[in-house]
């Protein structure tokens, strides 16, 4: 990560910026007097910012896509108590000139190590059938790369590239640790649940640039998504195996994948009826709404309250300790 | 059907019964002094009733299983405004012996000629894709055997052998007729929808005697197994037809499939976003609603009332008109 | 309708417009320089479409009123994705200049077919006292004056000139259609109830120009009115008959006016409790749902997506399918 | 009422009982052992008790009707925590023989008092159409008759034989007692409003014996019944007094009965709108919910708790402080 | 009050004023071009108003702090179909200079004869424990300055300075109106429920110039802080009187304020299971939203219209009937 | 705990019992035939059976109280699916004769370990304040006597004698395992957390014998009772260090206690706006439902099923494997 950067989260009222940025919401618009202006949103991994380039034409516009790098070269303003960029130019950047390291909030090394430790992990599951089952989704790399750039969603908790192995890893070491307090838990079924229950969001989510639905993902959804993966899966284990995975042990998983968000009413068929994923439902919500609350808390803008903004999909705001209470 | 039959509709106070029905939900039972009695539920097609035998054993409780035919000798009795049967003897009889249409609902010659319906109807689909993948259902034997005799459900609509073909049947016949009122549906897509929408049925349900749900009925729901039933039709039909089902076709049908419910909290993991989606959904809803109510207000019990039983499914009683208002 | 008209739904950016619209929601407005401006919403039969007077005066915002015809000079651009008129000049025009069929979703002559084929439909009911009163809503002109010029709601569904009359006589065209499937249904009771159900909003709404609730539609609801129309009609068509009106008849007729949106929180002071209510309750809910998708996916806006905009009210975007997916 | 009685609150473990009671919900039920006996509820003033009559026979059972009146001889039970009576015989005995007073919780005294109040207090209205108004009502004998001899309801609160006028009067004489405090209410109005909100029930419910729905009262509601009532009563108005109604003041009438409930999911088609419309369904709700813990808490059995029994419609247990807690 | 004073709610289109008000919701703005403007609300006692000072600076945006007051030159504009305000000048007033009475919805004198009316309805409780703890919140200085200043909510029903003890004050007027209609119901204990059900507001919000909740306000809610309150009162109580105050007494008052909000969805962790409890909650409903209705009829600036403006958080608009309707 | 005890999940069909139980739920009863009988629970730490004395007097039923011991000669009967126990004799026998290990689902040895490691875990807590307040509870003798005995609830999850402190203990298990994975959660505000969320279970809740709900369980609810014993707690612990607990210290443990059911109509007056708050609430959550779960699948009857009853709180059966799937 460049050291001499001008990271979005350093910006203050009236800085001088010339730097690189990921580009989104393009959008060209009339202001009151009939001239055009190009709106956009300036990101790095440090957050996210709205930029205005005054007096911009079509061909501005039409110079760069979302997705793409800019360089930008312009001045900050506290508007709304919110900073925005002025542009006074807008220039594309290749990719490749680009540091990834800068812009994701989960460097490619850091992804390293949790599909390594995810691995580490489903190989040391006792089940023999688990343990193969496992293996057919580790050894399929197009899976293993998109689900280690998957993010857990296009909102709320683990939105950003590598967010989905990350939750899942942690799922996964959340599961080991609380394993012993639970003897009549089946640990091994758990850590399969683990990796499969969000799978299907490699294909309901699309994120090779911006975060979004694929059509087949708003259509029905990761959880049919997910068990249809599973079917194949299942057939290759059986193949490399030679011998049969028992039906029980599908239906089983199956019911993990077809629950996990517990109720109806939040996109599940039927609810949990088996220990193991009711223990699922319950550690995914957990380490979702922690992930969330802490970033929310941890990123909120409102740097002279105690509160964050109010988050209306959450119904609250979040409460930001002035420091630790106990020291 | 025995037109000299005693069926249970046609019971009154203090009738000497010896007749032959089904039995169901048998149970042994001390009464207060002590003594055992046997309790159990004998229905034919025309209805159900529950019958005692006092002083009963050990030996007459295991002399027959649920779903078993046996013969009663015995009499009626008003109890609590329902009719009871006091029995004196109850006595296994084979399959063998008879005559199904007693017993069924949809006697099965009704049942075969819903089935060439439905054969007919899909045979004039347009679309060649979809005539192909409607054939493979078709064409499957062992699929067509038990679509046939599944119920709809257990309970509610529908509730007896041949009630699913029967609905699917009534659904395709609305499509037909209503087609021409809305020239933006694309009809064909909507009779595949008809047939697939509760195709899983046949799997999430039991029904060889008594309705139930099989295990993985409880624990993935029709709606999963559904899609996953189409999967393995949509590889037939490539087979069939030498050539790939287009991807978007495959997509929208799993979309009516997963939608059907209409709502989230229904056990809908998405909710209905194409025109035939929503189309499909609101014709099940009516064919079902329809069905129900009709079905109450014929078999209901309070002879002396306008209004039936209250329904706490449906929260609250029907209204029986006196008679033909307008007549 | 004029071939040569500039229609909404076909400008593209930067077209030059010298044409007359209906004009809506005009509001005079200082921009951020306290120079004011005229904002206002222009519409034809094709859609509608936002625009703007710069340097507009108070003299300005008082040449036309809302729901007037205005012509306009002007230029389209394109604004946040959507299209809007910048006007140089606005100037009133008398409706009698204009051709009705313009502006009309539905033209007077197809109105005219709609009520022809709602008499055609309703004479034809076999029952002597339903047939009796229907002539009795038939023969009051100013009755169905308002009934062919009423929309179905001001919002969501048929929401236009003689929306109403178009979703009662598909309702008709549905019952009919189906009523061989249900042989328990009374058709002409159906029938009546199409009439009856919505009759009242021609009391709700106000809709001479713009789409509005009355006062007493706003207070009472089209329920509640469409109840006190029917006790007035019931007394005209004891006097055109010289004999009774059944009570249970009348009452039947009430109960589905009454249960016709189906829960009690949807408006109905008391659900579904006959065969017919329960029917015309769905079938009401599949003709509003049907239309109201299928303009939704033909209307919108979003020209390179699959999906239309998010519909809030509906909780989803609706799916575009690319193109018909089995052809 | 008789001093020397023997009420149903009165009766101890087996006391020997030779009494008259009101009879309902007679039912003729076989035992264990084929043996038929008779099963009734006792009621009086002070409560109503479970009775049985052993080895009872069918003419037992049709030697008097449910809602007529019997004497009983027998002795007192208690069984399963509650008093039960068992009958030695049973004996029809005409309505003339029988004091009212000692079967009405309220004594035709006590509601002729209250029918007197209502007048008072409506001949006392200020605004002159009102006036004539509910002199429309006051002057109608019939209606009086029935809505002095009305319930308020089938359960909950008021559920007896006057309890109609008894719940509206006291909702007239808390409106005087508080409009001092609300100088924008329009008293008058609420007193109207008092009178008319529950004004359908007169035909909404039978109560000649026990109470009950009526079919109209059931499948269309006292809300859309007081509404066509409203209607009658303001055409003879307008026709007493020889001037029209004002429409204004006809509307916000009905508002208020429209929108009593509150809530559309709990009956009301529109919700209060107007100051009067939420003042009256907040006092309604007062009165209602008051009268109906204060009924609980007075007549529950469980004498040696602090608690009533547990009430599902209300979702709670009532506490009964074990004494006045201040004194 | 001021007779010369230009008070808000006097505006009209291009008045020109000159004049002192409240401050707060101070914003520095870039417009469209860059320049900065500053944006703020004005407020008296008859209203609020948004205003703008066009080309403003840092400098200005420092000059004042929200909850003072300014002097401000310009002149006032329509916009959007409300007024506001065009500033050219803004200048800092100190408190001191200003009348309160301009400013306050209740003038100090009126706080004080609603204090004054509160000591003297507490001081006639007639049981001797209820009075002693009255006398121990009456003697508290410090919380009768805090009880008379806070406001009953920041939004909804009585927000602004003194608003609580008006409301309290009123409960309690209503309690010794329709006390004589309950016998059973405890008047004393009404009483006090009426001082306490929301005394854990004065450290729930926080009032000295904008109306917030404090971080415990926040975090643990009025009711909570309430009991708290009460514990600490009932041992002053008992110092005071030397006597123990009865444990029971103290529990239902504590149930009082715990289930005051009537279900648990409204925050209330127990629902009303005594008399009081139930009664309490139903008059706090009927005044905060008389109150509240009230107020929005009376301040609407629809003026045109016999409709107030849509409230979402009451889900309707409000009918302002054109005049008294029975005049 | 006894070998050749007789415990209640050993009992088959005609087992002759001579053996001790705890009785319960008792009730003196007449059959049919007018014969008393007494009903009654009888339970050991493995379970429980309904019993029944025919031919009982007044005199059987006084002989003991409920949550006596009693020995009891029978023999058990299958009825209706389940094991009763017909008794011959009942005889009280004093606690004192009686091994508690028989009756207690958690033996004093096991409660005493669960107390031991709460103490060893509370007196670890790195902040000196928060070490000091566990302190106080811990050397609390009849707070910490209450919390060892009682459950964590009276029916659902851990409702037994010590369930309270194994849940709580439990608790803090799972936070020390899985503080390392969310290093902004604050491990010491989690486990006083723990601790403290149900402390005002133990006034809540009545456990001496029977476990109930006390009269301020039941109308204050045990988050109300917690805080109050907290603020006790805080003036003992300030007074112990001489020096003040830090106010937004304590304002955070009681948000915890607060908001632990994590939404409103849970009895949370406030929802979770903590980091802490929220893992605490989800934590809880899953240690209840997976030991509730767990209990359900070990305990139930249906042992010819792969599925348990259908328990109605959790509007579902659970599903038990036929045997560990993947071995």
């Amino acid at each position: 990560m460049s050291s001499t950067r001008k990271f979005v989260n350093t910006m203050r009222h009236q800085d001088q910026v010339n730097e690189v940025y990921l580009a989104s919401d393009k959008q060209l618009r009339p202001n009151r007097n009939g001239n055009l202006y190009l709106q956009l949103e300036l990101s790095d991994r440090s957050g996210s910012i709205a930029a205005r380039l005054w007096n911009a034409s079509e061909k501005d516009y039409e110079s760069f896509e979302n997705g793409d790098y800019v360089r930008i070269e312009g001045a900050t303003q506290l508007f709304q108590g919110n900073m925005q960029m002025i542009a006074s130019s807008i220039c594309k950047v290749p990719a490749s000139r680009v540091e990834d390291a800068d812009f994701l909030l989960l460097a490619g090394q850091e992804i390293d190590q949790l599909a390594t430790r995810l691995s580490e992990i489903l190989r040391e599951v006792k089940s023999p059938h688990l343990r193969t089952l496992a293996e057919c989704y580790l050894m399929d790399e197009p899976f293993m790369a998109k689900f280690t750039r998957a993010p857990a969603g296009i909102k709320n908790h683990h939105a950003y590239h590598g967010g989905l192995v990350e939750h899942v890893t942690n799922l996964m070491e959340l599961i080991l640790r609380i394993a012993d307090r639970y003897p009549d838990l089946d640990a091994d079924l758990m850590l399969l649940g683990a990796l499969l229950h969000d799978a299907g969001k490699v294909d309901e989510l699309s994120y090779e640039r911006e975060l979004a639905y694929t059509d087949q993902g708003q259509l029905l959804g990761h959880i049919v998504l997910g068990v249809a993966m599973l079917d194949k899966k299942v057939a290759e284990a059986q193949q490399l195996s030679g011998e049969p995975m028992p039906e029980e042990l599908v239906l089983q998983l199956k019911h993990i994948i077809v629950s996990h968000h517990g109720e109806r009413e939040f996109g599940s068929p039927t609810v949990p009826m088996t220990l193991e994923a009711v223990a699922l439902h319950h550690l995914d919500n957990l380490d979702a709404k922690l992930h969330q609350f802490g970033q929310l808390i941890r990123d909120d803008a409102n740097s002279e309250s105690h509160w964050t903004q109010y988050h209306p999909n959450l119904g609250r705001k979040l409460y930001k300790a002035p420091q630790s209470p106990n020291s």
